[in-house]
């Protein structure tokens, strides 16, 4: 029988499809045909990228060369840019703004050929560092509003370069996505005295029918209105609005479970596309204490379609309870096997 | 230099990322790999398909079988069901509502191998007018309140079959993007005294340079806005909230003026997958005279990616105007030519 379930902080219904459910094994998508090595992300190829930004790089290695671990620089093909005047045009019902912001590349491994889940979680942890420092830097430009850290992995997840990489991009709005999900936690909040995801938490470690993962900092779930089939959240259990607050351990424990999350994942859907997103309060805005910072993990294996466009509700062949059996088994594997 | 350009009904907002401009060739979809017919949608198919809800059919033919031109009936598969008791359960946090609507499918011809855009303009015509009558006899069901009707045409734009169809869903729910279009539309009248849709058409009429195609009934143009490249609307140049209301004598000018848009498509960007929904009012619900019915049509070209899902807007490489230019030389051949 379909379910339409609500998510609990925005407006937002899916639909679980029951009568359109599909096996795991139904839902693998297409693997891309890699190109091979080496591209202009590769070591020996830095001259093709806009200049390094910020690097960790062995001792005695230089700026744009090779010897890097983790390299950020400026997107060569940039959506918004920093050398421009703020500029609102209104002309009768149209309004335009300069696309003014930072959009950014952070390259997560000199090795063409390893996905993200690939790396160590040591190497993991380094590649959060360098996302985390120039997330910070870039939160503290007055002119930016909100900064996006997201990654897209696989041609249907719209990647254009294989080699493993993160983008950031800054800009002078705050998203309405993100207004939605503050606004949403605002409510909640004034209604009841706490904070909606961490009561997300609190429940879904109890009934556990939906949990992927769990260290010692962070909980890795299945939404109970996920969009998406293996749609995963990584939460911290710490309430923090902001990103930007993690601690250096805490770092260290999300390269953990976002090892142990997209290994399951790779694993059981044949390494799918995706997309990870940070969710995190705006910058240089009014704060909101209410808001708890989180990242979304979603394998791309459904086509977004007219009802999806039409309506922005979902239409998710995939109970997150079946998703998150196929995935907890495949995560609590020994510890000692997840190095 | 990238520009930033909000919705002017709702808070959405595109980046036109014209660092990351393409020519319309660079954006050609890779064309699916059709089968070929005969598929369950084929004449002499008709028992695999649910029976038939409606279908236009030479005299003297039988329902169920073949002789008919377009033929309407429930999904197999369908994402909500009639014969479900309403229900709304709340626990805690998470609110479930039993997925009580409906799910039907239009096929547009009899023919395996023609796409809607094929199609002579009395056939589109017939196409429009079952979809009319089982819009305006969905919209009557007191249980719904939103019949969405829509078009995946090819795999990348979610199509699962290739034989050309439509599909109409009626939802117990007002979807969340239309309510924001309503709120638009009625904050805008509120503080103008007129209809934001009906100032976009004269604006553009008068600009020109989004403009696609005119007819006596209809403007085609790419939104000012607009999320990705080559998205176009069909709307009315009649004020109307609701599709319901459209006269015979419209539909058969909304037929013309969809095979000229959708025939510009195919040519310029050979037979690209894309997505038609129309928007339109909710039904059994409250009156929103401030609406204004129309259609909107979105190759899916560009993938939706981790920028997209993070914020909820959209980096679009291809201005508006650019799309118009090619898109209208195509429209504007000779009438005769366009059977």
């Amino acid at each position: 029988m379909p379910e339409i379930r609500k998510d609990p902080v925005t407006d937002r219904w899916v639909i679980i499809a029951t009568e359109r459910a599909k096996r795991p094994a139904e839902l693998k998508a297409q693997p891309d045909v890699r190109k091979g090595g080496p591209c202009v992300f590769c070591p020996g190829e830095e001259s093709k990228t806009p200049p390094e930004e910020y690097a960790l790089r062995a001792p005695g290695t230089h700026k744009d060369a090779p010897g890097w671990t983790v390299r950020a620089f400026k997107n060569k093909f940039p959506a918004l840019q920093a050398d421009l005047e703020t500029e609102l045009v209104q002309q009768g019902i149209y309004t335009t703004m300069t696309g003014k912001g930072a959009h950014e590349v952070v390259v997560e491994t000199p090795d063409h050929d390893k996905n993200l889940e690939d790396l160590s979680v040591s190497e993991i942890a380094d590649v959060l560092r360098v996302l985390h420092q120039r997330y910070t830097r870039l939160a503290k430009d007055p002119e930016h509003r909100y900064v996006l850290v997201f990654k897209n992995a696989g041609q249907a997840a719209g990647a254009s370069l294989e080699h493993s990489h993160c983008q950031i991009i800054a800009t002078p709005l705050v998203p309405v996505k993100i207004k939605e999900e503050i606004e949403g936690a605002r409510e909640h909040h004034k209604r009841t005295g706490s904070c909606v995801y961490c009561e997300m938490l609190a429940r879904e470690a109890k009934e556990g029918t939906r949990q992927v993962a769990e260290t010692e900092h962070f909980y890795a779930f299945n939404p109970y209105a996920s969009c998406f089939p293996f749609e995963t959240w990584i939460i911290p259990k710490k309430h923090e609005p902001d990103f930007g607050s993690v601690s250096s351990e805490q770092l260290e424990d999300l390269a953990r479970v976002l090892k142990q999350t997209l290994g399951a994942l790779a694993d059981i859907l044949d390494t799918p596309p995706y997309n990870i997103v940070l969710h995190t309060a705006p910058c240089n805005d009014e704060p909101c204490p209410e808001y708890h910072w989180h990242l979304e993990i979603v394998p791309r294996l459904t086509k977004i379609a007219g009802f999806e466009w039409g309506t922005g509700y979902y239409i998710n062949p995939m109970p997150p309870e079946n998703a998150a059996d196929a995935l907890r088994l495949r995560a609590e594997m020994p510890k000692e096997q997840i190095h």
